[in-house]
């Protein structure tokens, strides 16, 4: 942690900076340089709270080098596999999540569940709880919802994953599911993450709408924090200034990822670009990016979706999906 | 809503178009034009679930017109006055809430909440629970802090204000505050917004970090639709690719609050640039363009602050704000 | 171009924009709805300039349903295929452009234009004129650079791509380049647009820093509207909140520029990412995707390139990467 | 510029980069940490390219303390103050520019001229040659534009101040303005900045769209370099996410550009939101926060505006804005 003074600081507030360096229990090692000197700090085994030090007078600024993420570093630590069922996520196998934005209704539900299957989709996906920009849209079917998911698993033997959106029903959901979804408008909402960091169920965390990669790992580092190392990360495009897609996917964030964490990452490109028309392409560049899965909306009649239908692909669409996407894990070593 | 169809859209489509209005329970008026045709909905009198239209053949765009928020909107409304204590947010004298970030120990905060009383503060921030990206970052004082505010409001007659983090929390937090904050992080948290919606006490709403003011006032709009309206906005910056500020202030986004919804809304120029020596500068700037009150860190000593020392203001640095909105409130016609 | 009304507009104001409509030679179709009124404009065939209208009393909202650009609109022609020698953009056989940042030395780049070539590139890039954040960092061998380049063409047969960075240059560049790059720091540089409209060469074109893709598109409508439609597009990362990457690479912006333009778009992912880890994946991916080319920039010795050795494969590595978009583009139909 | 190696970087690769930097000529001081080694370079008075050594094995990062700006920075040096007839940029008095957005018509000018001068504008604004979106739009008139300008300075008295858009117009435009205007989307034409720079003429430089504050300094940077000192920074806002105004005005950059720089910095509220309606409260806030001066735009008549006539305000708005800011300067000790 370098602290690198001003070009003006006095000998008695680099001293200063010393004297609190060593109340902290380390040492300061003065660099004295032609324009200004920098203070390195000896002895620190973790990052150090710098905030005391930002505001000391003299200081321009202070280095931060120690990464501020621990149990989710990739440092010293193999690739982590999250299995659930038959899916290993982070192995050769790329699984394929696919289902509705919501549950809506029981016989649709368990009709779009073995069309998922029977192109190929892995896990099934569906939201019971359902977080929505304005109170009056549809807002889920709630605990019957997990019924249906629950029943639909049981017909077509694929595991399930669906999304929780408040501290009060992660045990409900977890009785459920296999897999439970932290929303990306739920990445910062820390009492959340470290509820499912002590319920055993894996966890698949989306990317905030505006989260940093470091913000986001910081995310997952709340839930191992609690004895919960089943997380898969998922990108879902960030916000930026251009309209024609809802949000940009960050393609580039999955091997800045995999170099930084040990965590398996997939990719959601049905949120990402809010066009049914752009999804395949993504799915695409996802796996040829090097994700370890996708989640996908399919939706029998995205016309009569409760919500999300613009982006939700036709069954038929889907079938595409599957095809070119394993023609591209093949090229990367992978398979579907 | 005006549904435009693309250039090559059929006669079919476009017929199609208009069944599904009809069943919808509203008239299609389609309105052919020299490169296309576009479709005019007649006999709703709110917001048309449109997504089931967005996805059919032949059409290139649904236009919105009608404006999504209900309760929170200006129109055929006056400005909400919220009053907390002494305090009218809305009204011509502008409420300023100070102290530190969080509650860190019983005497300093009894402290600080003297001076700043003693400087002008209307009403003492504090904050019990505290949402850090970091989970190994210190986590507030939970119960314990909500008391020492307590303490502080009977000593010095100020309300007090603080974050709520989670549903579970509601009811405790709610029993010993006289605002309850949602932190920008939990501006997308429904489940809580809800909940805070059905109890009594005024919400001290902040925008969340990449927002729009749409989102925004939707945010506000989940409280109103549960039975609170003395909801009190704040905006306090928004994340953007600058660098030297933590985030980046949207102060034009207060003459256009002030223009779409009868909410107040103040100004947190704290959290926006995490710098202290922007703090006085924007807040005059807020007070300038026309802000119903403002929040500001203040500090004893920044240099040992728990968290965000280096955006807090010294004592000495408070009273300087103070002195300089005084002036700028009577320049706008209001007062400090 | 339907106008929509203030709900409270009165009928005095509905006609006056009527009047306007009529006075730019169109008719006005009132639509009377139940909260609003909407206008219809009847009988424009090109965009309208609605700036008059805007700012009328009573007037919500004009809102623009015709495309702004005309020339560069995919609706009624063919995808278009720009041909440089032996390279076809836009065609099914995928060009590489490879080449360091900036011509450094006549050996070194004569040596790098023998490698690529060998690696399989299609064409060779290299900056005789550089656009650089500091006076005071390397600004390119002028004129010298462009020479060099020619003899490299010479040498390998290979066509060449650099940049110009003024109008005063235009002539001299275009005297040596095979095809004239305009930088994402030029893209909103009307002049610069208008002059390489009027030459001859093909331009690669790319996008600014924060333009959107309606902009992107409205600055190929200038160079196409003086007269030259080879136009390649190249997306290569927007600027967002994000600090692991320089930018973050938009590939959602491919399909959606395939649907909306008859212009090819090849990829940068060098610039996009600044890492030289992230290059490969993200030149699958840009393959995966859709694009219909690669610039991609390749030094000896990155760690003596004069700028962007950050970001720059070593000769290996650009191996990898031909071979690995080799196999990804015969998953989507295409050829390297 | 510590140099921050991996944790497993190993003792040769440490020894080479000490290597490289002797061979800059610098003294490398490895400083051995518990996770790992810190390398930093005594004897260097300038930034240091570090481009060669950011490449190299074992290095996780090169950090740069030493300010990218020489000429622009504050340190050592006084505030400037660029005096353009009766203005002084960075005094006590408040420069305000006013006008049209362009130029349209010689009557109309001279009329506008008088009316602003009347309220109490110190300088004219107006385009000649307008930088469009769109090819289609109106692009000014020219030189006739220039004459007309310069001949409602004769009528006014009031200096003028306009854009120039390339290198071959410099002469010309310098010929006729006392103010020559880099605009936003110009900010990265290194070759215009360079040539301003070598003129006489003061500049007044907009920010990108979305530059970064370092970057705007860097490009003002580019004008000193050249020998021309005089250079009037102005903030114009920059783009983000939010869809209600055009850019989001970024006010916290005065107080930092203040403090990185001694050139003074304007403000510009009418480009920044593009909406009238938001042009008086940011101009207040503008004031406030510490701007050095204003330019509006004014037009007699918005709904005939050739361009941008939503956001200029019409003459009793900009006298409404001259009283207001005329009591928020004096509340900041300052005047109008």
């Amino acid at each position: 942690m370098p602290i690198v003074m001003k070009n003006d600081a006095t000998e008695s507030q680099v001293a200063a900076v010393g004297a609190v360096i060593r109340a902290m229990g380390f040492t300061p090692q003065p660099m004295p340089g032609i324009q200004r000197t920098t203070i390195c700090v000896l002895g620190n085994k973790s990052r150090v709270d710098s905030s005391q030090i930002e505001v000391m007078d003299g200081v321009m600024e202070v280095i931060h080098v120690t990464k501020p993420f621990k149990l989710v570093s990739r440092e010293g630590k193999e690739p982590t596999v999250v299995r659930v069922g038959a899916n290993a996520f982070g192995g050769a196998a790329l699984p394929v999540i696919a289902g509705p934005c919501a549950v809506e209704d029981r016989a649709r539900f368990l009709e779009i569940a073995e069309i998922v299957k029977e192109a190929g989709a892995t896990m099934l996906r569906g939201g019971a709880y359902k977080p929505r920009t304005s109170p009056y849209a549809f807002q889920g079917l709630g605990e019957n919802g997990l019924k249906i998911m629950a029943e639909a698993r049981e017909k077509t033997g694929l595991p399930i994953c669906t999304e929780v959106m408040d501290t009060d029903t992660v045990e409900l959901v977890s009785e459920y599911t296999d897999v439970i979804q932290i929303g990306a408008r739920n990445m910062y909402n820390f009492s959340l993450l470290k509820r499912v960091g002590k319920q055993k169920k894996p966890v698949l965390l989306k990317r905030g709408l505006s989260a940093t990669i470091n913000e986001f790992l910081m995310a997952a580092e709340y839930i191992l924090s609690e004895g919960n190392w089943n997380v898969i990360l998922c990108e879902r495009g960030i916000r930026t200034f251009e309209e024609q897609t809802r949000n940009t996917l960050d393609l580039s964030a999955i091997p800045i990822i995999h170099e930084l964490s040990h965590l398996p990452i997939i990719v959601d490109p049905s949120h990402a670009s809010g066009r049914w028309d752009s999804v395949i392409p993504l799915a695409r560049a996802a796996v040829a990016v090097g994700a370890d899965g996708l989640i996908v909306e399919v939706h029998q009649n995205p016309k009569e979706a409760f919500s999300d239908g613009p982006q939700s692909l036709k069954p038929d669409k889907f079938l595409n999906l599957m095809q070119d996407i394993r023609l591209i894990a093949k090229s990367v070593g992978r398979q579907v």
